[in-house]
């Protein structure tokens, strides 16, 4: 390996760590060990594999909520502040659509409409999703491959005690308000992988499973899947029992599950071979039983990104 | 008449011109010769009737460019400059398109992407465009009526040296290079007026047809209604020889004919019961066998615009 040749003690630093690794990723909290991953690993070694289960129909427009949280984090164009959206964004178009009294729930930035209106002219235009976001991330400067799940659609459908609601409806519109009974993918039976992603996994020496939410943002990327005969190794998006963003622990404690990280390595099963942990929740090691990694999972910064995907990547390299 | 009770003399002077009034209209100069009779016509005596020949699909919306440019001028909201979308209009929304590699040959603004996105929603939601365009003035604080000249779509194919093609094709994306030799207008034989849009003209003094293109913003309008029983007096919208925006004259020397006021008087042939034509084009009054009003037709401010519609509306009265 070139890098093996060089004294710079960055490279070798890297080198110990250097793996192929495929992400699994919804939104904010995937997004962010994504790019944790790809400040670390180059363009060839590593694939994020994105949830589209959120994926739906507004205005008339295509809307990719985690394949965008993800490609603008990727390209260093994600607002810091709200986790979805682009940063220095303007809101003339939502405004003028909210004053002429059309749907403002979803709120939608000026560039972010560009995005919108160009994939949903693509894909109209018979392009595949995968193909659109191929030619963004060339765009956007990502080097680093990123994969809607599949191109076929599936739709994540949550039943609460209000009755079955499409995912943005539960999520933004009703802010996860209705209690959670279930979840179903319509459409996960027909949805084949997205080209590249199954050989992305053939090749790859781990699979690491991002702290996105279990139950809506990897049970889908994992029900496409189907079969991953590779180490997996997930990161919990549960922290002290609470969730950094998104209704992950509240879904668990409506389905009679404590929310803990424990609870996510439980939910995964038999699926992991390791499981990365936060310090807050040391105490939990003792109950599982695969191999665990215990450090700051918390990224308030791009540093603790890095930081964290390294010890991810030395982790897997102790398997 | 309440007007007739006061002894204002504005009021009395308006009394004279109040006549109940269909404006048929294109785009810009239409727009400001409809925004004319605005500011002098009480909301129940003036209904604009828009050309939509124009109206085309793109980025998968629904844009209806001439009855943009009326609402936005009627509603104080268009933009000086351009002649077309709105005033204080930022571009963020095309410019991400751009550089996503999308068309952009049709600029569009933040603004002005609201408007079609929720009316785009609409129509497929199963309103009427008339119905939208009400719902839409509404919001806008127009109380003049404006009516688009069908529900049905009509679209303007012109005839070039180079085959046929689509309106806006032809007039933004090729700048109006090709020649023309003739115009069509897809669905015409179909398209009944807009509802209100006959009863308008059952109860009008008078049909004004403003000075826009005789070639592609009046001729759908008048193949739409077919027959108008009232007098109707056009205004030129060719001054000098040129006109003031658009391909009016080009279009008229592509087809063999001097452009002209005259040229546009013969163009509306029998029926016309008055013609109005600026004081440049004076010498050919002479040549014209019907009523003519000689004035100063060019509209460069909100008053030339309300002085114009003075003129037109004295002259109405004098027939």
């Amino acid at each position: 390996m070139t890098s093996l040749k060089t004294k710079d003690k960055n490279h070798r630093q890297q080198s110990t760590v250097h793996r192929r690794i495929v992400a699994l990723a919804g939104g904010v909290g995937g997004a962010k060990l994504a790019h944790g991953l790809a400040q670390i690993l180059p363009p060839e070694d590593l694939t994020v594999i994105v949830n589209t289960g959120d994926d739906f129909e507004h205005l008339g427009l295509y809307i990719s909520p985690d394949l965008d949280t993800v490609c603008y984090t990727l390209a260093g164009l994600a607002n810091p502040e709200t986790g979805w959206g682009r940063v220095n964004e303007t809101w003339n178009t939502i405004a003028n659509i909210e004053k002429l009294g059309g749907p403002n729930w979803f709120r939608l930035g000026d560039q972010d409409f560009g995005t919108h209106l160009e994939r949903t002219r693509r894909l109209k235009d018979g392009q595949s999703l995968s193909q659109v976001t191929k030619d963004f991330c060339k765009v956007w400067d990502i080097k680093h491959t990123v994969l809607p799940m599949s191109d076929s659609p599936v739709r994540t459908i949550v039943d609460t005690d209000e009755g079955e609601l499409a995912f943005q409806e539960y999520f933004v519109h009703r802010h996860c308000e209705p209690r959670v009974k279930g979840f179903r993918f319509d459409g996960v039976e027909f949805a084949e992988p997205a080209i590249g992603a199954r050989e992305a996994i053939d090749s790859a020496d781990a699979i690491v499973i991002c702290p996105s939410n279990p139950w809506v943002s990897i049970d889908p990327i994992l029900r496409v899947l189907k079969k991953i005969d590779k180490p997996v190794i997930a990161v919990s998006p549960i922290i002290g029992g609470k969730t950094v963003k998104g209704p992950a622990a509240k879904m668990y404690a409506e389905l009679g599950i404590e929310p803990s990280a424990l609870a996510v390595a439980e939910h995964y099963r038999n699926l992991l071979t390791g499981f990365v942990l936060d310090s807050k929740d040391g105490q939990l090691s003792d109950k599982f039983k695969g191999k665990i990694l215990v450090t700051d999972t918390l990224m308030n910064s791009n540093t603790d990104r890095a930081r964290l995907a390294v010890d991810v990547l030395h982790f897997i390299g102790s398997l």
